[in-house]
């Protein structure tokens, strides 16, 4: 399998959402598989949250740490290397080598900090579409993502839609809800609450350790379906004996929770938590009234719905909005509800159910 | 009605459940309503986590400042003022006069703070036991509690099964479960993280004003049913014009979480959060295997469980466990289920089902 690792870079301003322009505009992305010579067999993938460009690794290649997406990509996988060419470039805003809070500002030859203008999820896209044009996709095979990247995925459709002929949304609504608004809320506080945050110029030093650890603890909260939590931990102690009744935590699940804490500053650059949440904050498909039908053209292409019943930060009811948007445009729509204990991780912790799914839909589109 | 406030004083030695002793114990405590000659209408009520004892203001007193319980005590309410002499002390670990983190060690001449013995349910509820000997009361007409008030209410059940005539649980569980000792370990984290926390030897300072409020916010997260962040909040935002596009919050539920935030540490104090959660930590009824209908004796009280479709922080499932050990014990129980928007927190701000219910309960009472 072909692995490629690449970046954009542009010195043309990008207009952002806000009113705002970003100087200059860098996208690191990496590539698997080969671009056909009429250009038309590309799928763009777009990352979670807090991950990365890093679909998969390159099996064959010396790069073979694992990626986030390994069992969709790859030969003879649904997204099938031999077949299609895949792209993921890491988002505006993040830390994965695009321009993001700790890229250097010309201007101060320091890290942007908060400085970096806050970022939409039609800026994050527009990038995306700079990124497609310098490689000369005009229209993806396909676009596919979760939750954030599904977020984007929706953007590209309302935004963009000759520009790609099939689509792929797993978990991901037509709005970020109240519930979601609360929770990036929260999240952001742990860490600028830190004494360490320095007012989110803290490159060079530590940085908000302790809060970035508690926000990830509080979102394993927001994230894991307490069923998980009962069936994997349950009411296990750290040790063998009873109680020790002291206040330090001896129950398993509190001693996963520091765990996962404990090194959460080095698999994410605390300011893009920030502007990657603000971005989610902000996305509101229908903002001002507008319908959701409305929205979305009737450019023919095809769009695979997959949400989880367990998934109560992006139910499937909510999902089923855009189903019936589509619908009422006469877009061809597959909605699929699949039954996981992982409930909003499901589609990166239990895949196996959406990857048979996905892999139907991408045998039968053109 | 009259209203009296008292304290309680021992000074003897509370062998607690740890093995460490408390060298004196005090309690505070407020009563509605005269203890008859008999002295067998007493209501124990429990309060909830970080609740107190002042569960009615004294209507026609000085004392006009609302309890948190003012729709279920008083004249012609289902805990009948006429009728009942009710009572409900502050929890032994908590901040309202009873011993706790805050009281003085007489040691030191300072504050406990960290050094104060953990405790746990046993504990608190041994603690209330010697309050009820001092004032008489052998035995409790009713003991009625919601959530850490209605582990409280289990425990006299188990342990003191012939110390009450009836038993009303709301939104209480047999034990609890691993995702509520994920949410303590988070909350208890995010105050003593807080740079001010100081080991739990803030007193006399600041506290952790941005740990606590953090925790609050954190809270309202976990606590707050989903449906009604939307049906109360919306996406509205704090001003009418659109988006500013900046890292403030300018969502009214963002908002609404920074106001309550605010004066979290004004409400509790920390130290007394992370006692009482850990007495809620090592709440399991069942440990080392037993079984609950084997912790029940047949002494003859009647049961009211009232629980919350909703609630999933301590789902009716959890609460049938209990009925069923009851009735395995001939034991009368009573079990209803509620429907509410307010989840885990419908027993206190959406109480009027459940009063009818208790209400009722009361009336068929000896």
């Amino acid at each position: 399998m072909i692995h490629g690792i690449g970046k954009f870079h542009s010195e043309e301003p990008l207009l952002l959402e806000s009113g705002r322009s970003l100087q200059s505009l860098d996208l690191a992305y990496e590539t698997w598989g080969t671009l056909n010579d009429v250009r038309d067999n590309a799928i763009l993938v777009c990352h979670g949250l807090t991950s990365d460009s890093h679909v998969a690794g390159g099996q064959g290649t010396s790069d073979v740490k694992p990626g986030w997406w390994e069992t969709a990509v790859g030969p003879g996988k649904p997204f099938d290397t031999e077949k299609y060419f895949i792209l993921c470039s890491n988002a505006l805003g993040g830390c994965g080598g695009s321009s993001g809070p700790s890229s250097v500002d010309k201007s101060t030859n320091s890290p942007f900090g908060l400085n970096f203008p806050v970022v939409t999820m039609t800026d994050i896209v527009n990038a995306q579409t700079m990124l497609a044009d310098s490689l000369g996709i005009q229209t993806f095979h396909t676009i596919a993502g979760g939750c954030f990247g599904g977020f984007q995925t929706l953007q590209w459709m309302c935004h963009h839609p000759n520009r790609l002929r099939n689509a792929i949304v797993i978990s991901a609504t037509p709005r970020t809800t109240a519930h979601n608004l609360g929770l990036w809320e929260v999240i952001r506080q742990a860490i600028m609450r830190d004494a360490d945050f320095q007012g989110g110029s803290y490159y060079g030093g530590n940085g908000p350790v302790s809060g970035m650890g508690l926000a990830q603890m509080f979102g394993i909260m927001i994230w894991m379906d307490r069923k998980v939590m009962a069936q994997r931990f349950g009411l296990n102690m750290t040790h063998q004996h009873g109680p020790s009744y002291t206040l330090a935590p001896e129950f398993e699940f509190q001693a996963f929770l520091h765990k996962i804490g404990q090194n959460a500053i080095n698999r994410f650059d605390p300011n893009s938590i920030i502007y990657l949440t603000k971005a989610m904050d902000y996305f509101d498909l229908t903002r001002d009234g507008k319908s959701l039908s409305g929205i979305f053209s009737n450019a023919g292409f095809r769009t695979l719905l997959i949400g989880y019943s367990t998934d109560w930060r992006y139910p499937p009811e909510e999902m089923a909005e855009i189903g019936k948007a589509l619908c009422a445009k006469g877009l061809s729509v597959e909605f699929r509800v699949l039954d996981s204990d992982f409930g909003h991780g499901a589609f990166i912790y239990d895949s196996a159910g959406a990857l048979g799914i996905i892999r139907d839909f991408m045998n039968s589109s053109e």
